[in-house]
């Protein structure tokens, strides 16, 4: 239970936009010790399901080493990975040279004052992300696949026979239903098809007929592409079904689509690192409201996992958010500092900028499909994502075959995924560096090697 | 799902048809040509839980880019880490450079053929780290935290209500047994005081009294150091009740204790990252042998877990060892990198040399400890860990004191964590490269700073 701190090095502003309050001088002394003093301020106690360790304040910040500095860039750094092909996929995406870095970060204890620190503020910023300012929300950060917010959401939310609606839009909500039925949810899937989404006239319905104690929504389809609207979706369930807890699977929307926590009344939303937020792959990341964890606290039975459950969480969360260790299971601190890199680049600017630096480009390639005379797996526009794309390749042009010649052109796309259309469509993932910095090039590449490769098979536009 | 393979060091004239300039190559041609069609070979089918497609094998292999080499240190390189302290707890554990560098591994899609191959060869060295040569013998590498491996175990190999032994060592095994029971396990706890472990004869009278499905022993309890010797545990368990799958908690000893899997008939060992093997956190990693998939595959009612379902992970895991890209959750490409090359860096040597070279180092902390006139909290010589010490505080000297002078020494070790002793000692990790790289000098630094802080405490020898 160690007491390094950890300095990071924030520009003036970028502390104000953090709501932290900016060192006189970037680099005089007194300035750094205001940081080093709140990292290291408190020795604080250990909690752990069995023993609460209190310890005094008893070190000398002066003899403590300094700690590797972050550097906040609000532009992206120059790339200086090794040569390799472009990652457009739906999640892993591109990462920014300083978030790479981070996961380097030599080791430290996850109970020291400095990763303590770097963890709580890591919780902090995702409230910014996600626009909450409610204090009942709360955040969560797990080692662990995206996957994992489904089994938050199942194995605490809802208990065994209770009835769950899930908007049926692809893939990743069959995935969820499966989940839900693990944990003993009945769940009623409202299914859509392919590349579209349930109405709400349809939702309305549903839930005129059954009183849910949930609802899940998957933000963005990744095997579609198929984006649900949130607001009104929202606005109707807390009309008509207002005691429903309103869940949203964010693994492709986080970070890249509008999401007002608050505002629109969710109870829920899980995601992952490696897609829009831009860390790579290895966190379940999630917020839940105050309504979500009382009906937590208020159930009959004892959460149903033991590795995702809230119980054992919560109250370490919200210890490391109050900067006091705490352990239940060992997270990766590295992981957790790739996190807190990605998460105070994208506030170093407004979060309503990122999700409008996304949709321009998500304009601009749809454009251009359109112009390649290719169609989308979600035809309406008001249905499609703006961090991906799924397109239908032309008749007589195999995914199999094309996939290979754009890697070749130095850009990686994915295959689909959804049964029913599996070998018809590609997608093409736009998140993060790859839209927000146009320096990169990336877009235009990409569009330039699908039209060429097209071409190598073909295809010309009828 | 694409074919993509992984690029990181193209080859010269793929560089050129990529209109990009090729660096100098320090090695030979040759050298590496048979490491890159190992890893190239194939285009794959995917496999979904909903999709096989399968994909002819079109890639003109001869085009496309090349792997990022990774290099085997059998030599620890140069740190070039920024100064920090020397994390000396019983995990994480300072990690090799080459380590910590594959963390920083640009982006990859997790069904490139590369990361498919580096994924591929991980699960097959973590056979020989296990030393099982049985091909029925299944290993899982999962995203989370160590303690996932619990859910693993109690959410597919144990049915509700089913018996299980618990062998009672401190913290963790109490932790194991709480996992249990939230699966459903009707569980017997055989504790022993604190600091020791279930004798034989008290074990094979709690095996005789009821038929158990499993018995579960934590092969070295990080709250204490107590290690349980697994040998002979197994041969009475095989011997008196043959049914019943041996589960071995090897968070704190893979790597640095024996584990001889096949000989000694363990049916699970469960371990993580961030210790022995010295990866960063991040891994659940598990070796399951083919009588515990036979009792996984067997059970009356399907696992009760999603994310840490045997169901939704098995075939990924095949295919994964096949070299076949298959998808039920994104892996961490970043965190398997850096498994593979601890994997590498490990197999570069006899795996019993490793364990010899931990006792070694062991036996000198132990001794000076006791020349210090400190007792540990395990006082049995046959029961002590080979990777950590916990070691009682002399009278008057409290670990919220002496923790931090280590620390301004630059060496971290950890407080207390058993509920019954928790302010009474402290605890010495000594695993990795910290034992096996003696030009480091972590360990004599670590016990003159024991001896220097205890005596700035007006500790004297009595």
């Amino acid at each position: 239970m160690v007491l390094i701190p950890e300095v990071s090095k924030l520009s003036r502003s970028a502390f104000r936009r953090l709501g932290m309050t900016p060192p006189k001088t970037p680099d005089a002394p007194p300035a750094r010790l205001s940081l080093i003093s709140r990292h290291l301020a408190p020795v604080y106690p250990i909690n752990t399901p069995y023993a609460v360790e209190r310890l005094p304040s008893t070190v000398d910040t002066s003899l403590l080493p300094r700690i590797q500095v972050r550097e906040i860039t609000t532009t992206t750094p120059k790339m200086s990975q090794p040569a390799h092909p472009t990652l457009l996929i739906p999640g892993p995406i591109e990462f920014d040279d300083a978030v790479l870095q981070s996961m380097s970060h030599f080791s430290e204890s996850h109970v020291s004052a400095g990763f303590v620190a770097t963890f709580g503020e890591t919780l902090s910023m995702l409230r910014k992300l996600f626009q909450t300012t409610d204090p009942a929300s709360q955040p969560f950060v797990l080692s662990g696949s995206g996957t994992l917010g489904w089994d938050l959401v199942a194995a605490n939310l809802i208990e065994a026979g209770e009835d769950v609606l899930v908007l049926g839009t692809g893939y990743f909500s069959d995935g969820f239903a499966d989940c839900l039925r693990v944990y003993g949810a009945n769940v009623t899937e409202l299914k859509a098809p392919v590349g579209t989404k349930p109405t709400l006239p349809e939702i309305e319905k549903a839930l005129s007929e059954k009183k849910y104690k949930a609802i899940t929504v998957t933000h963005v389809d990744t095997s579609t592409g198929v984006l649900s609207e949130l607001k009104n979706l929202s606005a109707l369930v807390h009309k008509v079904s207002p005691d429903t807890l309103i869940i949203v699977d964010g693994v492709c929307s986080v970070a890249c689509e509008e999401i007002d926590f608050d505002a629109w009344g969710l109870d829920g939303v899980v995601t992952a690192s490696q897609k829009a937020i831009g860390c790579p792959a290895g966190l379940s990341i999630s917020m839940f409201s105050g309504r979500a964890m009382k009906a937590f606290e208020n159930r009959k039975s004892p959460p149903s996992a033991y590795f995702a459950s809230m119980k054992n969480w919560t109250p370490i969360m919200q210890n490391y958010e109050a900067k006091k260790p705490s352990y239940f299971a060992t997270p990766s601190p590295q992981l957790v500092h790739a996190l807190h890199t990605a998460l105070s680049q994208i506030l170093a600017k407004p979060v309503a900028e990122r999700f409008a630096g996304h949709k321009a480009a998500s304009d601009k390639i749809k454009a251009a499909i359109g112009a390649l005379g290719l169609k989308q797996v979600a035809a309406n526009p008001d249905e499609q994502a703006h961090g991906m794309t799924a397109i239908y390749l032309p008749e007589g042009v195999k995914g199999a075959e094309l996939l290979p010649i754009l890697a070749k052109k130095g850009v990686v796309f994915a295959g689909g995924i959804h049964k029913e259309i599996v070998t018809k469509y590609i997608r093409f993932g736009h998140m993060g560096v790859s839209v927000l910095d146009p320096t990169r090039g990336d877009i235009e590449r990409a569009v330039k090697a699908l039209e060429e490769g097209l071409a190598e098979l073909g295809y010309t536009k009828s």
